[in-house]
């Protein structure tokens, strides 16, 4: 800390990435990546605009990718905003409508960014608790005057509020907004982009790194109301409006012209899932019904943070979180078929030698 | 505006980017981007990082592009941070250093973007005003404790302070940081990098959007103290930790490489820019002292606004400033010599047509 920095950002904790570790080889299963390179049409794409518009300004409007949203859910582009990707969204949207008097509201288990994001801009929340089975009621938003984050599916849990329980929390309050964060419905969910018709208070966030394989190129996008879209244009405008690089903008409007790749690579994936789902009950694992890239379980036999140590130790890397709750259950992103192989193999190794 | 938004930022104006209209081809002269494209070894780079790791998150810690700068200045990589633009970085430091009590301080004539920062992030500022001939004097900034943020060359003037009036500045008192923008500084100018061995309240930022050909990529480093740094990469982690995607970092890092090729594009710019402000002194205007890749020129017999206006009828872009002490003059970026040809046979046909 140096001596010129001002009191408010002293002892900043910043967001847990999950860790790239460059001394071997690893199989990633710790940050929720795609096992799948992005679509060919990403390569062409980008490769066709390496040759053009480096030398220039990109542009803030982002008018390739919000056409290509636009045309996904047939939508007017008015009610599309696009950022490098959807952490800065939520954070422009913690900003713009956190605040007002009320805390925002999220789960007490869900997408720790969240709450650093409200630290980090001094804005308070309030973490509802997930029932006993980590449901999320929607009940227990009732009466909440803040703004309402949460993650459909939710993280790490992986579990889902079916369309109408996101109807009845918008319906509970029309001046409350509600952030969905869908960053894993790709994986088999329905989308409420389709309820921002009736409900100005619904802001629905999307990112590319997951469905899209393109974690390395931060593209999210967000659909809502014209209005709060206006609001997140102004931050964007006054923040940092040029943050979608030209590379980056073409590999997104790219990957999303590119739904049939999308759905063969989500396809997989959740094939993956569910085998290896299985596959772990056998071994007593505890699961929950995760509808994601990613399963949450918790081993049998060893505790979650020996079970991530020595999967560690063998070369693979997955996610475990020290904190109330799930602290007896690791994350488990899915890999390729072939990555979780290994992974089951690895894990039935460390199990026999306990 | 939603009903949704907080008051504090009703109202934002956001920061006024050179337009990109598309009804027609232009010569954009507007937003001092470079005539030429990237070094043949970024085309090479990013191709080869396209095949690679776009479905992996990025490097938060830009460990390439880091270590370039290290390599180029001979520092230690604590000494260099790294985000997705200049923009980003000045937005951080006036959060982090900004509003201790003291207004910061810059010109009155300078990069609007601080202005613009300043009061999106509700920090109070002060402007020094520049001597009448658009000199800046360090003495006029003594016994200001806030912030002091400087652009060397400054913009739109494009005039220079001497490493030796920095460092009147840095010795007026240690205990205020002074960040100088460089953002022109590779168009014939010193840098003061080497200064930040010595002052520890020096922050120094850079651009690869200018000299770089980079404009499209989003990328920018500065040199400071490790304190400094350590300070910046605590907000980095806090707000958007994978800021710069995996291609603007491959591309950054091989355009940092080529020291060659960009001092080759920088003298052709300084070369072009050289001729041309004699042809226009020839007609009559009045230019500053350039040393950047734009000049800054108050045409004769015709109002700057109304300059700008006929050379964009003839498909030309160049940006006039409707604000005080500017106002009589235009900002002429510096393109190809091809290019400023032609825009120099449009100002006579208009000067003619008077």
């Amino acid at each position: 800390m140096s001596r010129f920095l001002i009191d408010r950002f002293q002892g900043m904790e910043g967001y847990q990435l999950g860790e790239q570790p460059k001394n071997r080889e690893y199989i990633k299963l710790n940050a929720n990546e795609s096992p799948f390179p992005p679509s060919p049409l990403v390569l062409a794409s980008v490769t066709g605009e390496l040759q053009r518009a480096q030398r220039l300004y990109p542009d803030p409007a982002c008018t390739e990718i919000r056409r290509e949203v636009a045309r996904l859910y047939g939508l007017p582009m008015e009610k599309i905003f696009c950022d490098a990707g959807s952490d800065v969204i939520l954070g422009y949207a913690i900003q713009a409508f956190g605040g007002r008097g009320c805390p925002v509201c999220f789960p007490d288990v869900t997408y720790n960014f969240y709450k650093v994001c409200c630290r980090t801009f001094g804005v308070p929340f309030h973490e509802v608790p997930l029932r006993e089975d980590f449901q999320l009621a929607v009940e227990d938003y009732r009466g909440r005057r803040g703004c309402v984050f949460i993650p459909n599916p939710n993280a790490p849990t992986g579990l889902t509020l079916t369309l109408e329980q996101i109807e009845r929390l918008l319906a509970q309050d029309r001046d409350r907004l509600v952030l969905i964060d869908e960053a894993y419905v790709d994986y088999g969910n329905e989308s409420c982009i389709p309820l921002t018709v009736q409900y100005d208070n619904l802001l629905v966030v999307h990112t590319l790194s997951k469905a899209y394989s393109l974690a390395g190129a931060r593209v999210g996008f967000a659909v809502g109301s014209e209005a709060v879209i206006k609001d997140l244009n102004a931050l964007k405008d006054s923040f940092n409006p040029d943050s979608i690089s030209t590379l980056s903008h073409a590999a997104g409007a790219a990957a999303l012209r590119d739904q049939a790749y999308m759905r063969r690579c989500v396809g997989a994936v959740m094939e993956t899932r569910d085998w290896l789902k299985e596959e772990l009950r056998a071994l007593g694992f505890t699961l929950t019904d995760s509808h994601t890239s990613f399963l949450l379980a918790s081993p049998k036999g060893i505790s979650a943070p020996e079970y991530a140590k020595k999967l560690r130790e063998r070369g693979i890397l997955i996610r475990y979180y020290p904190q109330p709750r799930i602290d007896g259950y690791v994350r488990i992103s899915i890999g390729s078929r072939e990555q979780m192989e290994h992974f089951l193999q690895a894990t039935k190794e460390i199990l026999a030698a306990l």
